[in-house]
């Protein structure tokens, strides 16, 4: 899969494939015949049948996961958005190399195979309150990357980031695609003191300006005012599109990343789940926006695709019950109203 | 640990251990050095912290788990108040024993023991609209069989329950020790009819006015309004209390069980955390009046410890970031403001 100018990933989105609706079906019935009170396993059940719609398979499977984990540098870090220096991407990048970060933790306990893909840190982003964070050769060059993290025999993916100042970033796109002022949806991201918020909130006011005749085209915004693990992300929720593969959306950053893809095409995200909600404050505000209903709602708030690598433990305990539970036939259990 | 008499156990929670704070510091002074701008883990940091603290140590683990699912039967079931026959109690616990139940499944992916405990199905409580339905021996009998399925090297209790017809007993204890009247703690269970809803607040009514006297006596309204399988949970969570064992607990039933210790002695239940709240409609009100804030919102609502399983998968990634986590120094990272 490779997209070539921004209108073939317009053309992908007119004609999205749609999942196999039979497969859903089958699971939703062997749902009902388990030794349960229909419903009772709530979101589980739910899960279970919407990993069947993807894969294409009433018995679907989590063999091989992957998490990727987009890495980027932003020359609007240069304003003073972030409490820590731009040094820390790719010093947390060889802290993911040494498995010493949360997200090694947490996709070793997962089964899950960590691929981190620094995209070009030596080569931040432009600020994008004087000019376009990327040109489309440089946005779709980030894309490609994100579409070739995608294995074809990938069962699920989840993705997140790693980038200093890249919650700016993620609330100029909100700011940008969905209005409401920088005020709303900026963040304290890592932890950034009042002054910083307020450098933070000034920046945003600036790119709107700037970029201000791009914002009715999403994708133009997605390149102007985004940034390059970004655009992975949503170049990697297009192959998962085109593969079968589901996917779970980490926090604010990793959703601001689709939100471009979002308002392209209803219905762009129904093969993606929200891994969580996390501490940051726009992110529950955005998952409103795109009707995503999030797994997990732990305050957290560290990126890296760390809250969706929880949400991983969710789906195997749903496809545990979904493989492994006795039907009420088979346990001799009475149903309803026996 | 066993109590004799009613006395035994509201001297015990006159008295409680507190857990080692000391214990607790070391684990929350850990979770500052590694590498992650401080909080941004939210609860996983807080679970940690709270293993720490009751395991008196300040590198948990979660080596042996324990998942314990009482069974009882309920006079109560006789008034129609279930949309499952109450043979189901017994089909379910052979289906436990086979390997079927949802529960087998989510304890072995959660590497937990899982041990069910059928308290004299074919002697059911009697009904409580007429009579109280426990004495005070067979209440305390049912206590110590709880206290009786924690081991001393426990490292974690689940507890979760199985009986049908106990979402009423759980709903009346509601009622009884913090009002509200029944309609406001019935819920439709697994899955009850108008006619049977309608039923099952009559049942509560009936059983307030019969019982009148008793209320303001939390332990009285244990036996005389509660349930076997709700007694032996109550006596786990107190022979956890002092063996310094962390609990999970799961939905409305396993919750209502320890309300009567609740509301023996502030601070009873700090050993404690919600595994989830349930879709049951008094579940998020009781949690709330207990100050408990539940890891998971899955829309479950099936009992046998099914939710606080999923839950133990929480405390797992907490406790493999807490343990496995580099430090800022160890990675060479920059903190904030570096």
């Amino acid at each position: 899969m490779r997209f070539n100018s921004l209108d073939d990933i317009r053309a992908f989105c007119r004609d999205l494939p749609g999942g196999d609706a039979q497969a859903a079906d089958a699971a939703a019935l062997r749902q009902q015949n388990l030794t349960k009170p229909p419903g009772s396993l709530g979101r589980l059940e739910e899960l279970a049948i919407w990993l069947a719609r993807w894969q294409e398979n009433a018995t679907p499977r989590l063999d091989r996961i992957t998490i990727a984990v987009f890495a980027g540098n932003h020359g609007i870090a240069s304003r003073g958005v972030s409490a820590y220096p731009p040094e820390v991407t790719a010093q947390m990048v060889a802290n993911f190399a040494a498995g010493g970060a949360a997200i090694n933790q947490i996709a070793t306990l997962a089964g899950a195979e960590l691929r981190v893909v620094p995209l070009e840190l030596d080569r931040p982003t432009r600020d994008f309150t004087v000019a376009a964070a990327m040109d489309t050769e440089d946005f779709l060059s980030a894309i490609d990357t994100g579409c070739h993290a995608v294995a074809n025999d990938c069962d699920l993916l989840v993705v997140g980031e790693m980038g200093i100042a890249n919650t700016t970033t993620a609330a100029t796109l909100c700011a940008a695609l969905l209005g409401g002022g920088a005020s709303h949806w900026a963040g304290r991201g890592t932890g950034v003191d009042d002054d910083g918020l307020s450098r933070k909130r000034t920046a945003i006011e600036a790119a709107l300006k700037v970029h201000e005749r791009l914002l009715g085209d999403p994708l133009a915004v997605a390149a102007a005012l985004g940034g390059r693990e970004l655009a992975a992300i949503s170049g990697a929720v297009l192959a998962a599109r085109q593969r079968g593969v589901p996917v779970l959306l980490d926090g604010f950053v990793a959703t601001a990343a689709v939100l471009p893809l979002a308002r392209l095409a209803g219905g762009m995200l129904d093969h993606c789940r929200a891994g969580h909600v996390s501490a940051e404050s726009g992110h529950r505000d955005l998952l409103r926006e795109l009707h995503l209903d999030p797994l997990l709602d732990l305050n957290m708030r560290l990126g890296e695709a760390s809250g969706a690598a929880v949400a991983i433990l969710l789906l195997r305990a749903a496809l545990a019950c979904h493989l492994g539970m006795a039907t009420f036939a088979e346990a001799g259990v009475s149903g309803a109203g026996d």
